[in-house]
């Protein structure tokens, strides 16, 4: 399209365009460019015209412009450049070509797969599980560190005579002796700060977010995420109506600007012991900065410390929660990655004066149960086989991580970089900003190897480019052969 | 309040009011007559200026005026009586008091406790749990009745030699053979119209209703319930910002009428085979009606089945869904009634061509796992474990029933009928319309014995007087004396 013809063509999509009837005018010229960039009639790179030559075509104030503006640039739809104008962003968050909200009460926009505009989102990406983090070399996940016989006679344990109690819906916040030793474990290795009422048992992070975005937030209110971030909690906000607002990562973590705090969230979600994807953790001064700005603004923080366990050297962080004299972050963990996923069993530290309007809201919205396992997982952590196992799986996710960075070294002579030894389940090989890493990632595929292209977790235009590498679940004796394979993949690509 | 100053109140009231800058005038004026009511600035029983003087006083167009006055009379806050004008209602939905939505992308409303104000609603009404079905008689679930140790072993062989993909979430929309043996039932039983890809097995009824919910409507959309109703399904609607149109109940069931056809919903959620908590079977030409409308209007219809298992007499009803040419219906159940309320399992029968999204939905936004359970159901099922528990619990439920039926006989002496023998896991004795029944609950309740008003599960102002007893988890000895001891208390009630 172009774009002198840009104005007439949007003065006649607003006429047709079917919007509610008390639309705002911004909201409209929002939709309008949106919907013509998801469906491709402004291609990638497109300018457009200047905002105010637009507001006299279109017989709008300026400000309704700037306001439509200012929010697709948000969203990552367009880009200025200073000279250059505004233009459509060449790299659009991936979801968002399906993607057409409409946040207002009377929406009634029918998607061509049956699905609402919400639905088509929420399904919108999960044909790539690939961004869970999972083996890079194919093949099953190996889970055969987990002491499956020891977890049969301890579930059978439970079930050998259980409390009726047991066999109902956890109408409690979760089996108190499990929230005990979840307590305990919190207060020693991660400095949380806590008493038991604070914890509640949920089944797992996406029902603890979605638990902390229904109960905290409402509808429009404003969300920060880091960028890169997490794409199961970016999913689950964005159901529930939130705008994301997405934050750069520098080395000390998520780094919000002045343009940020410009923007007050009701919430920020952040993982600040180890950044997902890229494994950077958050400065003092960074945690500081984050937790006086909630204070002062009455926004939460979540802090997702999901793989906390797996540090491999120099001393486990303390944690976010533990930093916070307000009252201001909940802090929540899983077992999925030192059980097994299928567990389905995570935990919220909710502050004080949440911790029964969240049992109501958890019981309410979710109706808890499988207070069996939860006995059973109490008894393992009681017991100290949690402790042992997750020392076990350090060892050997640690071998298996120092296993691929060895593999991977050559690398560096192209101007990759690889992180620290560092923690966590995958690494992260960053790449020199103008290479095409989804191109890098496709020819690692074709050698049989899943590996993910860190713009793909990046909103917006300028996306950090990088490889993300599982190797926790991938069988050790085949980590160096594969990293190897990987390697040279890495090295062709980037020599020409 | 008196009546003749709430025009000025409310003048002032709308000059103060926080609202977002762009809130159209008619709902400027719902929230602030409807926070009047719920804060009790606005007496129930108080009558209301007429619109039109309303909208001279304000300065509105009185279109303005009756589309906020329609939404607080939808919404139960105020009745209209021809002659008397319109009054604030005398029986508020009990989550009102705390409830203050205001469905808009600029809403920055912070309630007291700290919640959102979705939060506030959502986790309203869980200090009730009595509203779950529960033994009337108080003391533990009564679980008795399930194999305990059968399941035990099923476990015990699932976990000797767990397959890694068990332990993984799951990614398939649920275990196969879980779910051919779900669909060789439902087809069998409940004679359901399905092939095993439209099968999705979820953790629970709660999960079930919230994904069809967040996968099919906006926020803002109608949807179309039960009155009276099961709460569970209420609060999950509403917190995915659904607006709640009220449809009455027959002795046929669900009855909308032409003012409800007037408003058509994106969603229906309805209990065909045994409305809860009334018990009515919804009679075909009802099932015609809705299914013809749904398909009319491209509507969806959530079928909750939720304890078709349990009819004592005559043939099991075929479902609403087995009934459908259109694919407009969602068929759900759940095992949490037939296995044990914390097995956290239920499955949703989706339309063909919602399949592929739904189970891509399903991972995204619940990441579902307990695949071990899942295939230890299957067995549990495949070896006729489950047709014969079923069995039994019928024939321990149908006993308590008639137990239950029998002790409470005397009560039809003072104005109070009792329900056919019917099926179930509770009873609804319906009272007489002027009566108290939160009374006669309190009453029951100085006995030790739990039973809930009707009118607790109703919207609005004309509800029904009642009460719910629950028989099917009360140890079936005790079930006669209690029985004999509720009556006592009914007929001492309704005589006086």
């Amino acid at each position: 399209m172009e774009s002198l013809t840009i104005s007439d063509w949007l003065l006649t999509e607003l006429k047709l365009g079917r919007f509610p009837p008390r639309m705002p005018a911004h909201r409209r010229v929002y939709e309008t460019i949106r919907r013509a960039i998801a469906s491709h009639h402004l291609t990638p790179g497109t300018r457009l015209p200047s905002t105010r030559s637009l507001a006299d075509a279109l017989g709008f104030s300026r400000n309704t412009l700037l306001a439509a503006f200012e929010q697709l640039h948000d969203e990552g739809y367009v880009v200025s450049q200073t000279g250059s104008g505004t233009r459509v962003a060449k790299m659009l968050p991936e979801d968002y070509a399906e993607k057409n909200t409409l946040p207002t009460a009377t929406n009634t926009t029918i998607t061509a797969n049956g699905l609402s505009v919400r639905g088509t989102v929420a399904a919108g990406l999960v044909d790539q599980p690939s961004y869970e983090v999972q083996p890079f070399a194919p093949g099953e996940d190996d889970f055969s560190a987990f002491p499956t016989q020891l977890w049969r006679r301890l579930l059978n344990r439970q079930w050998r005579n259980p409390q009726p109690a047991h066999l109902d819906y956890g109408h409690a916040g979760g089996y108190l002796p499990l929230r005990r030793a979840i307590a305990n474990y919190l207060r020693m290795s991660r400095a949380v700060n806590l008493t038991v009422e604070q914890i509640l048992i949920t089944s797992g992070t996406q029902q603890s977010i979605d638990l902390c975005a229904r109960l905290l937030t409402d509808h429009g209110d404003r969300v920060w995420i880091e960028n890169p971030c997490y794409w199961g909690a970016r999913r689950v906000l964005e159901v529930n109506g939130l705008q994301l607002h997405p934050v750069p990562v520098d080395d000390e973590g998520m780094a919000p600007g002045n343009a940020d705090f410009r923007r007050p969230p009701r919430l920020i979600y952040t993982t600040p012991s180890h950044q997902y994807p890229k494994g950077v953790v958050m400065s003092y001064g960074r945690r500081r900065l984050l937790l006086d700005y909630a204070a002062s603004q009455g926004a939460w923080i979540l802090e997702d410390d999901y793989d906390s366990e797996f540090r491999f050297e120099g001393r486990p962080l303390s944690s976010l929660q533990g930093m916070d004299q307000s009252g201001r972050v909940l802090y929540l963990g899983t077992f999925s990655k030192v059980m097994y996923p299928g567990i389905k069993l995570g935990y919220l530290v909710v502050p004080p004066n949440l911790a029964e309007s969240f049992k109501r809201g958890l019981y309410e919205l979710q109706r808890p149960g499988q207070v069996v396992i939860q006995a059973a997982l109490a008894e393992f952590i009681e017991e100290g086989h949690f402790a042992s196992h997750i020392r076990r799986l350090r060892q050997i996710y640690g071998e298996r991580r120092r296993l691929l960075q060895k593999a991977l070294a050559p690398v560096t002579s192209v101007g990759a970089r690889l992180p620290p030894a560092g923690s966590g389940l995958h690494l992260v090989i960053e790449l020199p900003p103008d290479c095409d890493d989804v191109r890098v990632a496709e020819l690692a595929a074709e050698q049989g190897l899943h590996v993910y292209p860190l713009s793909g977790y990046g909103i917006g235009e300028h996306r950090e480019k990088g490889l993300i590498v599982g190797y926790a679940y991938a069988a050790t004796e085949r980590i160096a052969p594969n990293g190897r394979i990987l390697a040279d993949v890495i090295r062709a690509a980037l020599s020409h």
